[in-house]
C-alpha cells in the first residue's frame, strides 16, 4: 500500500486460497507492492494487515500490477476472470498458477496472444507452506521474455537454486538438463507446464500405491507398514538410481537388457498377481502391471529390458471386453 | 574338491543358472567347500574349475552339504528335486532361493519340517553381477536357529551390512527395523521373504511404470526421457521422504491430511485422466488410480491424506462390469 516507491515491480495475485494467500505473502516478505483481489474479500485481511493492497474488482486488481498471478480452482474460473479484461493487459504478464491440462493452458496463451498480453503458465510442485522457501519448485512455459522479464519476482516463490535451461522451441539437448528445483522455466510451448505437473504427480501416485499395495500385502503376515518403509525407501533409492540409464534408452529408442529382461519381470509379476489374489488383497494394479507386460511380450520385447515397455504406454489404452 | 579340510562348513548348490553359479562362486571365493549339481552338468564347468565339486545325482549333492542352497526356476522344479529325497534331510539346512509365492514357501516349509531338515526361504534382491557384493539384499524367512547357525556362510552371498531384528512369530514392534541391506532375517513365517520380494518389486514396478507415463506425456510435447529423469529423480526423493510419515499414519489406523487431502488428489488426477486420454497415451492406470480414490472418496475419506488409500489396498479388486 504504501510501498509503492520502492522501485520494484508492482504485482497483483488474483484468488486468495490457502496458495494465493502463500504467493501473496511471499511477495509481501520481499517487498513487492502486491495488489489482490477475492471473490470473498474478507480471505484478504491477513495479507492487507501485511501492507497488501485490496483491490475493489478483478479490473483494478491486474490494473495495480505489472505481474499479475493467478491461482483459483480451475481453468473456468480462470476464463470468468479474465474474458472482460481484455483492455487492461496491454503490456502486463499473466502467470497462471491454476491446475488444469496442456490443452487448457494452450487455450489461454492464444488467448491472452490475441490481446497483447504475455501469458506464462505455471505449476507449482509444493504445499501452500513450501511457497517462498527452498522446498518449492514452480516451473513455468510460455514466450521466454515473458519469464526472463519477470524472473526475478518469480524467484520469490520458489527460492531453490534451478538449472533451468529450457529453450523455446527446442526440447531436446537442452533441455537435457531441465532444471531439478527452484524456478524453472520449461520451454516456449505452454502446456509444458501442466504437463509436467501431471507426469511428476503420476509418477508420485504411482510410487505411494506401489507402498501401500506392498504394506496391505505384509499386512496379511503382521509386518508393520513402519517395518516395509525402511526397506521401501532402500529399493526407490536404487530404482531411481536406473532411470538415468533407462532414459537414455528411451531417447535411443534401444532397449538391452542390462539385467532382468521383460520374462524374467513377467514371471515375478505372475507372482505378484497371485499373492494379492489369494491374500485377498488388491490384485487390479498387479494385473494391469503384468497385462502391459503381457503386450509387450506378445509384441516381441520379452528379450528386452523394461525400458522397452515405454512403447505401451505410448499407447491409447487397449479397449476393454 | 581338495579344500575339504578348511574346517568351514561343506555347502551345496542346486541349480545352476546364471544366478546358481554366481552362488556357487560367492561360496567358492569365501574358500567354503562347495559342492554343485546341475540337470545340464555343463553347466558346472566352470565353477569345477574353480574347486567346486560336482556331484552326479541330487542325492550325492545334497550329502556333500551341511546347507544346501536350492535356486531353480520355480517350486514345482524345487518339488521334484526334493521329494526323492527326505531320508539325507536329517539335519541339513535346505535355503530355498527359488522365486515364488508365500504359500508355496510354507508348503515346503512344512515338508522340510516333517522330515526333520531345517529350512530356510529366501529371496534374492540382485542382480548375479551382485551376489557377493555389498549391492546384494537376500532376505530370509523361517526358524531362527536354521538361520543363526548358517547366518556366517550365508553372508557370503550378500556382503553389506543389514539390521536385521525380526524375531519368531512378532513382527510387530521388533520388526520395526527390518534390515534394509546385505543379509536380512525377517521371521520365523517361511511366507515372509516371498511376499517381501513381491511388495518390493510391485514398488518397483510401479516406480518404472509412472516414470515411463510420465515420459510418455512429456515425449507429445517433445520432452526427452532425458530431461524428465532429472525432475523425476528429485520428486521420487521427495516422495520416498513421506513414506515413514505414513507408514505411521497405517500403523496408528489415522490419516489426519498433514498436506494435500484425498479430494485435492482427486481434482488432479482428473487432469491426469484427460491428458492421457487426449494425448493417446495409455489412459488404464490414470483411470484405476482415479477409480481407488474414487471409492475412497465414496467412503468417506475426501478430507483425509492419502494413506488412508490403504483401507482401498486392503479390499480384494471390485468386480467389473
Amino acid at each position: 500500500m504504501g510501498n509503492r516507491d520502492t522501485g520494484l515491480t508492482p504485482v497483483t495475485v488474483l484468488g486468495l486460497g490457502l496458495m494465493g494467500q502463500a504467493l501473496a505473502g511471499a511477495f509481501l516478505r520481499d517487498g513487492y507492492p502486491t495488489t489482490v483481489w477475492n471473490r470473498t474479500a474478507a480471505k484478504a485481511d491477513g495479507l492487507v494487515a501485511e501492507g497488501a493492497k485490496l483491490a475493489g474488482s478483478v479490473r483494478d486488481a491486474v490494473a495495480g500490477g505489472r505481474l499479475v498471478v493467478i491461482c483459483v480452482s480451475d481453468y473456468e474460473a480462470v476464463r470468468e476472470l479474465l474474458d472482460p479484461l481484455e483492455d487492461v493487459l496491454d503490456g502486463r504478464v499473466l502467470v497462471n498458477l491454476t491446475s488444469g491440462t496442456s490443452a487448457q493452458a494452450r487455450e489461454i496463451g492464444e488467448w491472452a496472444a490475441r490481446r497483447g498480453g504475455g501469458y506464462l503458465d505455471g505449476a507449482i510442485m509444493a504445499v501452500p507452506a513450501g511457497i517462498g522457501t527452498a522446498d518449492a519448485t514452480i516451473v513455468y512455459s510460455g514466450p521466454r521474455t515473458d519469464f526472463d522479464l519477470h524472473e526475478p519476482v518469480l524467484r520469490s516463490l520458489a527460492a531453490g537454486t534451478d538449472r533451468a535451461t529450457g529453450t523455446d522451441g527446442t526440447a531436446g539437448a537442452e533441455a537435457a538438463g531441465v532444471g531439478a528445483a527452484g524456478t524453472v522455466y520449461l520451454g516456449g510451448d505452454h502446456g509444458l507446464s501442466s504437463l509436467f505437473e501431471v507426469a511428476v504427480l503420476s509418477l508420485m501416485w504411482n510410487i505411494l500405491n506401489g507402498f501401500l499395495h506392498g504394506a496391505a500385502l505384509l499386512e496379511t503376515a503382521g509386518i508393520k507398514a513402519t517395518a516395509f518403509a525402511s526397506l521401501a525407501e532402500q529399493a526407490i533409492g536404487t530404482v531411481a538410481g536406473w532411470l538415468p540409464g533407462y532414459a537414455q534408452q528411451i531417447d535411443d529408442g534401444a532397449y538391452p537388457a542390462l539385467d532382468s529382461t521383460i520374462d524374467t519381470h513377467l514371471g515375478a509379476m505372475e507372482h505378484l498377481v497371485q499373492e494379492s489374489v489369494s491374500l485377498g488383497v488388491n490384485a487390479e494394479f498387479p494385473k494391469l502391471i503384468k497385462a502391459l507386460t503381457d503386450r509387450a511380450v506378445a509384441g516381441g520385447r520379452g528379450g528386452d529390458g523394461y525400458a522397452a515397455l515405454i512403447e505401451q504406454f505410448r499407447k491409447p489404452s487397449e479397449a476393454r471386453p
